[in-house]
């Protein structure tokens, strides 16, 4: 056991599953980077078997990323562990997280394995792992939900076949901080070889505990790694937040003792580059990350209250990354200038020719706004065309005009395949006008189940972030666009997404 | 000690605290309505001697309300107290909560009182407040982080004085639930009179752990009384969750072994209006009430998942009131269907006068829409101008236009004080424009903190409801408004928050 707590982000893989917030390979590696500038010590980067695209992020992220382990997730069977250990052959540091169900429920019902069985396939995953691989997680999936006998047998095997982690999942959040603490104490007690592993926590929020719950197997249980997502991001109610645990753990070092490494000065930035990216938004009452979490962040002045800050402020905002929004670039800024802001925010374009594409935008936005902002910035290389290499959509330009009684029209010229392309029609206000203005065309068929639109800094002066997701057989992703003009940055954001549609295959989902 | 777990909601009163989520009177009556067909026990209405307008609010929830106890807070001081009990004279029942700081820190900074005043003017306010009504709570503001020793004297003073309810705040949300439960049972265990009261834990999510600490106080600390919010609403990080508190304690009865009396089907509805009215959104991955929260209310058919909904699933989606969107009343329906559904959804309008005006407005977006949601009936009511008497600015007719390389224009025709005015502008995109429109005219001065839009039912096609926040000399304002033209929605928001800016007084800030 040792005195430091291990954070494990799975905001790339378990975060990443959450329907809507699927990544493109280049948004992966930006969230990464940013990973990797918060000191995250072990950065799941996603399931390498379960799709191309989804190996590809795992080898770009184990290319880039030095500081940090670089994990991937593969079932307990040896195509996935290959597959996962040739994603990992170019890291730094690699770890190889390997997990099977071992609850009643989903072995009979999702597996339709015996215990038997599953214990076998748990031994054989490990070996075989470990023979690619030195660093090895296991995960008994469902686990809390396990029956605690068969479940130390599984335990005890892997550990004795190599795994170095031991995570035990509370799959569908029904967890209570008493009950889960005492569940892996018990099983680190029973177990006679748990003291060769490090254990792990990985908890869901569907009854809102998975902070609370997390941190007792860690105090209580004696786990010495957590899983954790920015923002909380994760299927149905998601997972841990990154940010909330860790700043449990640093605020309450009178009562945990434990070091954490993360740099929590970035924790903010990494909050928004996530919710940008995925269009997942942060609900202002957010802990930590949320826009009124400090008081004085919201920028009121209410009697009494800031008399002594510490009277109702335990932490600060400061060390999160909180600051007043610094206008950090203007028209007169040149390419020197754009670039470092681009490494200050942890941004690193692929190539020069990125960095073109993306300067040349920032020089057309500062022609319209005088005052560029970091959320700006960060918008702006979210933008798919900057960092896209062969898009099938692209925008060109859009006119609209709306006035009440009349019945609202729009006209959009965007490329197919490089190719321009006109197009006209009418709709209930000028963003649907324009939206089936591409659609006349495109004929995705697809169903818009999200839009939502926020301003990046605050008023409508500066740019509107539009989120658009579209769902179509089966499969759901999220566009995004900004632009001064939120017509336009609807169009942008379908656009965006319709590119997403085309391009992103069926993949195998897995459960944490 | 009973097996009953009173859930008290301070939604309209600590909740509304948190900047920005200031709501008219109507506003607030609707929400407790909507607490009531809930069954919540006990309604925290407002802070009656905080304002004029706190106090008609907390009276006309006392008058409407018959089934929940209404409770006003109030400051331990003669003036509150009787102003409370004044506003809560016709309630069926009526609680007064009185507070005063016992922390060192807020006593000394806050108060600058000594502990022997603080002491002292406990006892007289609960004495006093014990003369107008029988229902009387008491909290030790910043009790967690009070000396216990004192805590214990100020604690069994109020009791002997007649305090029923005795609520320790986790005022900053500094508690971890092991030691909050522990800090209440000793409390307990060491106070003699201990037993005459009803034990209340009130926590704080700066650290995400609200709902863990309150159940932690409930079955460590033998509390019987949650004080919680719609959706977590409330300063910073917020409140501890009523939704999540509720289905973690039905959900995991096995530990609890404690009755809510909430009508959990209800909870969805309350989330959306509160979500709604105040313009804070709630977060796809938020526990219970997210539109992620179950895994198949994405719409999703993910392989494997939904073999069997238990693998995945702790609570029932339609326990909680999802139901899949429902087209409720279309272009044909009537004004008795319409006045029902009003009904159904909880929504009450005071007149017939304001059910005209509102069965208009539908009648007009049912021209323009062909399904009406849920959602929708709640967006149209929720406008201001459906409930407003007097009105200082009111929207007529908006026209609008936007071409990529030229300047956006918007003109705006409104009223003031009845009159009608036009204005134009030119702005970053049409948005801004129009609102540029209206402050030219106005000349406001206020400064935009947020703006954001939801589509109220997923697609384009439906309306946009954008929510509009101003700050102005030290006051924060949100205004709401939606129209299937974000551009006429945007406006609408802007004016109903000069609105706002323009009724609300001054008032009182009170921490909980």
């Amino acid at each position: 056991m040792t005195d430091k707590l291990i954070i494990f982000d799975t905001t790339l893989r378990d975060g990443e599953q959450s329907p809507g917030a699927s990544m493109t390979r280049d948004e992966k590696l930006r969230i990464a980077r940013q990973l990797e500038r918060l000191r995250v010590d072990v950065i799941e980067a996603g399931f390498a078997a379960s799709s191309n695209g989804d190996f590809e992020s795992v080898q770009a992220i184990a290319r880039a990323v030095k500081d940090s382990t670089v994990c991937s997730l593969a079932r307990a069977n040896d195509r996935d562990i290959a597959r996962a250990a040739e994603a990992l052959k170019e890291a730094n540091r690699a770890r190889i997280h390997t997990f099977i169900a071992t609850s009643a429920l989903h072995m009979e019902k999702k597996l339709r394995m015996t215990p038997e069985q599953v214990l076998e396939q748990a031994r054989q995953a490990v070996r075989f792992a470990r023979n690619l691989v030195e660093d090895i997680e296991f995960s008994p999936e469902d686990g809390y939900r396990s029956d605690p006998d068969f479940l130390c047998r599984v335990i005890e095997t892997v550990i004795a076949e190599g795994a170095t982690t031991i995570n035990v999942p509370d799959t569908v959040g029904y967890a209570i901080p008493e009950l889960y603490g005492n569940f892996i104490k018990n099983l680190r007690e029973r177990i006679p070889n748990s003291d060769k592993a490090i254990w792990s926590v990985h908890c869901h929020n569907d009854l809102g505990m998975a902070v609370a719950n997390s941190l007792a197997g860690v105090k209580i249980g004696g786990a010495r790694q957590v899983e954790c997502t920015i923002n909380g991001l994760g299927e149905r109610a998601g997972n841990c937040s990154l940010e909330e645990v860790v700043m449990a753990v640093k605020t309450r070092r009178d009562y945990f003792g434990l070091d954490v490494g993360i740099d929590t000065q970035h924790i903010v930035a990494a909050s928004r580059m996530v919710s940008q990216t995925t269009g997942f938004v942060v609900q202002p009452n957010k802990a930590v990350v949320g826009a009124n979490a400090f008081a004085h962040a919201s920028g009121i002045h209410q009697d009494g209250v800031l008399k002594a800050r510490d009277t109702y402020e335990i932490m600060r905002a400061e060390d999160v990354g909180w600051s007043a929004n610094k206008i950090v670039l203007g028209k007169l800024s040149g390419r020197n200038a754009f670039k470092q802001r681009l490494q200050e925010l942890g941004v690193q374009l692929e190539s020069e020719g990125e960095i073109n594409v993306a300067f040349a935008k920032f020089k057309e936005l500062a022609d319209r706004k005088s005052e560029i902002f970091d959320e700006d910035i960060l918008a702006l290389v979210s933008d798919e065309s900057v960092t896209s290499e062969k898009e099938q959509f692209g925008f060109v330009s859009l006119a609209q005009h709306s006035e009440t009684g009349e019945r609202p029209e729009a006209t959009i010229v965007f490329t197919v395949d490089g190719k321009e392309v006109r197009s006209s029609a009418e709709g209930n206000g000028p963003v649907d006008a324009s939206m089936k203005a591409i659609e006349a065309h495109v004929r995705s068929g697809a169903e818009m189940v999200l839009y939502s639109v926020n301003a990046i800094s605050g008023s409508t002066e500066s740019q509107g972030e539009v989120t658009v997701r579209l769902q179509s057989a089966g499969r759901v992703v999220n566009g995004v666009g900004a632009d001064p003009d939120i017509v336009v940055a609807s169009a942008k954001a379908y656009l965006s997404a319709l590119n997403k549609l085309q391009s992103k295959a069926e993949r195998v989902a897995a459960q944490g």
